[in-house]
């Protein structure tokens, strides 16, 4: 589906976010016209997302943690997820194999901020069965979409 | 640390990396060189990223793993995090309170792919006790930097 | 029950289940009635079944999971085993002492099988509490049938 | 790699793994021929194995036991699942995700079948941290090699 | 409460049940009356019980079975286990401190003695949440009274 | 292997071990010799005991302890098991499937006694990797021989 | 908040609760009025209780226990945190992350009080899933405010 | 050992460990002399400890952790709680039944406070086999004492 160009233009964007389209076309020796399609239709079709991500451990204020989740076997895993991934704070949602159903990464404020989002957004989401936190004290390699 | 110039700037690039600096400077009534600055500065120091990320669900030739990592209590936790953030196919690594030490994202090719990655690189680290893998079937809001 | 003639069809068949009547009734000095009797009744009693089994390994569109099931303990075990073997997909259901009440072996398409089995056919199973799920990314001796 | 004479070959078999060939070719309208040289590529290419299984739940004397097994972090998942493979009373292995590296099936005598199992053949295998068994006390759709 | 002679008598009966009174007195340099009626009060307080015991490791019939039961949080623990330590094959019953709220030992038949027990008696016990079952293999310096 | 007197004579012992010989010929119907010499057999062939238990609920110094554990893979099962068996305090020993290798009944001195235990002669058994305690807090038709 | 004078009060204060206001007076050179000013103002901002304490491990008629507690996901975590506090025996409650959603300790008399707190006053507490209890055999640094 | 006056003194201190002795004497009518001995007393044998606590939910650059600890089968368990006890931020130890073998109470600064204490202190100590955390989120009832 996706061909060569794609696959450079896709690469130099993760390097570099905001390299501009002639710098990407000179490099790849094609049109700015054709990169700045390429990007569009990368960017349509949901393959592709350039955006701004801070840095968490420099977020004094804030704290990522995961949490594994269990689904009632009656309830729709996607449905339940999709729920969940639109509740403020969360950045992202797996449904997974083995001890839990789902894990949730979330990102929230310290001190009560967990206790706040399980007592509220998330105690409004049907038939999730329990969950078990854990606090992400340090993160390597990880960037956060802050707005999210 | 971060002016509400600093803050307006990651939300709009958060929103659209590749929003260039001219528009970015027109709509906080700045001056282009200023918007240049500060993302410069906030890039230098850490704190801003802007990247190109591709949707996982997508990329039927990979899949993406969480592993809870149990590191030997004689080991020095932050050293070994940073040893496997270093391993290839390793998108980000934390360091938890509760039933694992570790929590650490991979994105590896279908099939034997978490088989090589355990008896391979991961098998080399140092004070690995056990690690318990979850399959990330389905993904929802997860953007994934490819060439880390 | 069975004599050593049952016995020695038995292990035949096991090493080639296409080997003719008239060659196992050679190796064993009986006719080659005998022979056909004896496979009919070990048969109709449920004892022997000769059949065509397939390598999961070498089928690229399909995954071998096995399901670690818990039932509340109002439920009929022997029923609720019954009523999940039925359901397209299982391979075969055990009853079992320890940590599940169930273990079950479901051979599903990749990708999104185990999603839509939990969510669809198993969800419509009275009884089950919870699923763990372990998903068998390399099998040794193992021979699946495939129609099941 | 199978065409749709291989496919309906197998599922015949499947059915009935005594069907013979000229039965098969009529019902495919292909010569006999045909269908024993598709059995033979088949077989040679570990795809297809028709063999002779028996009832687990009518032999009084053994018993199944699904064994959990986690690997020291250090030794090599498939060598070591090979090797525990090819012991006596091993029906099959699996590489799994989540809470074991292992799922063993085994097929002993009943009483101190699964002492005598732990305590020796398996003993002998190096890397192995821990065993947890699981009893089947009842299994539905099982069928299995008696020779193995 | 209890003296050195009720101790003593304790001591000789339990070394040896079939002990008749008048050695237990010869030895004790105690009539025969004064055994007799120590005895009886013992008995009657529900202190002392003389009894014929059966070595489980010969009965090859009957398994032993320690299940680990959990108890929902509203219903009384103490009740609970007086309706289970009542059900037929229950030997005795424990409210313990931990991971399981009753441990059950369970004396039963072979094969399915455990799925009818699970299925049938204990399944009319209200508030039972979980049963995990422990099979004991083999037993050391263990006596059953056969007839619970 | 035992007749129906053998049988009737443990039923009579179980519900009262100190009925003699006279009254459980009488009630059979056979000489006192005959029932003199079944006892002894059954003695002899470590069928039967006849043994004096105490009520544990009302011993206020010690407490019963039920211990999960865990062997190293390597150690022989039945070895550790017996050498544990031996040790003072240890009521009996069951090799188990599950979650634990063996479960341990203990019978120690309120406060202090399960941590001497577990320090003590506990700690000198070769291959122990865990332990898990649940103190018994009350328990159900429990009798004890004491002093084992 | 709190200068240096506060936090040199509670440091003596910690050091010895009967140290009186002249003599803290005395060693920071401000006068008596500072003092009592300065303890009363902590007081009633609830940042410094002075108390006294004993000594659980020198209390034989009571027990200290943690309880993990699972809380139903659809409850409020502060105000069933609040309810636990207020029961008879608690001596604190924690809101944790991990396995546990609450951690409780109580203390109770000995054999038979966490059964009945289990079966009493905790039943009462609507949401409570499940309890795990821990008996501390042993405390070092513990101190208990036994009136609570 | 104690008697009424001195569970009185201890009482009231409890409530308020800041009443002077006078007071204590007026209103148990006995002589202030009586209370100051009674108390020298209760604090020379290690049963009453009048001190000044803090509110840990005030202090936002501490958090309070709870951490299971496991210990390995052949150390002693007695001495390896003193000697965590004696780690800088450690607030108290016990030796627990259960799940864990001690549960250890510490206070430690914000982010990275644990991951340190982990790395650091508690690796020197021998015989720690894994380690695991709970973040007290929220306290209630839960005085500390900041210089321990």
């Amino acid at each position: 589906m996706m061909d060569d160009i794609d696959i450079k233009i896709i690469e130099m964007l993760n390097e570099d976010g905001r390299l501009n389209n002639n710098e990407i076309a000179r490099r790849l020796s094609v049109s700015e016209g054709t990169v700045r399609n390429r990007i569009k239709k990368l960017n349509d079709s949901s393959v592709l997302k350039v955006t701004g991500l801070i840095n968490p451990d420099l977020m004094p204020e804030k704290q990522l943690f995961l949490l594994g989740v269990r689904i009632a076997a009656s309830k729709d895993l996607t449905r339940t997820a999709e729920m969940i991934s639109n509740l403020k704070g969360v950045l992202s949602v797996y449904i997974t194999t083995g001890r839990y159903d789902l894990m949730v990464e979330v990102w929230l404020p310290v001190k009560h901020g967990l206790i706040d989002f399980i007592g509220g957004p998330m105690s409004t989401i049907d038939g999730v069965v329990s969950t078990e936190s854990f606090l992400a004290m340090k993160s390597l390699k990880k960037w956060i979409a802050e707005s999210e």
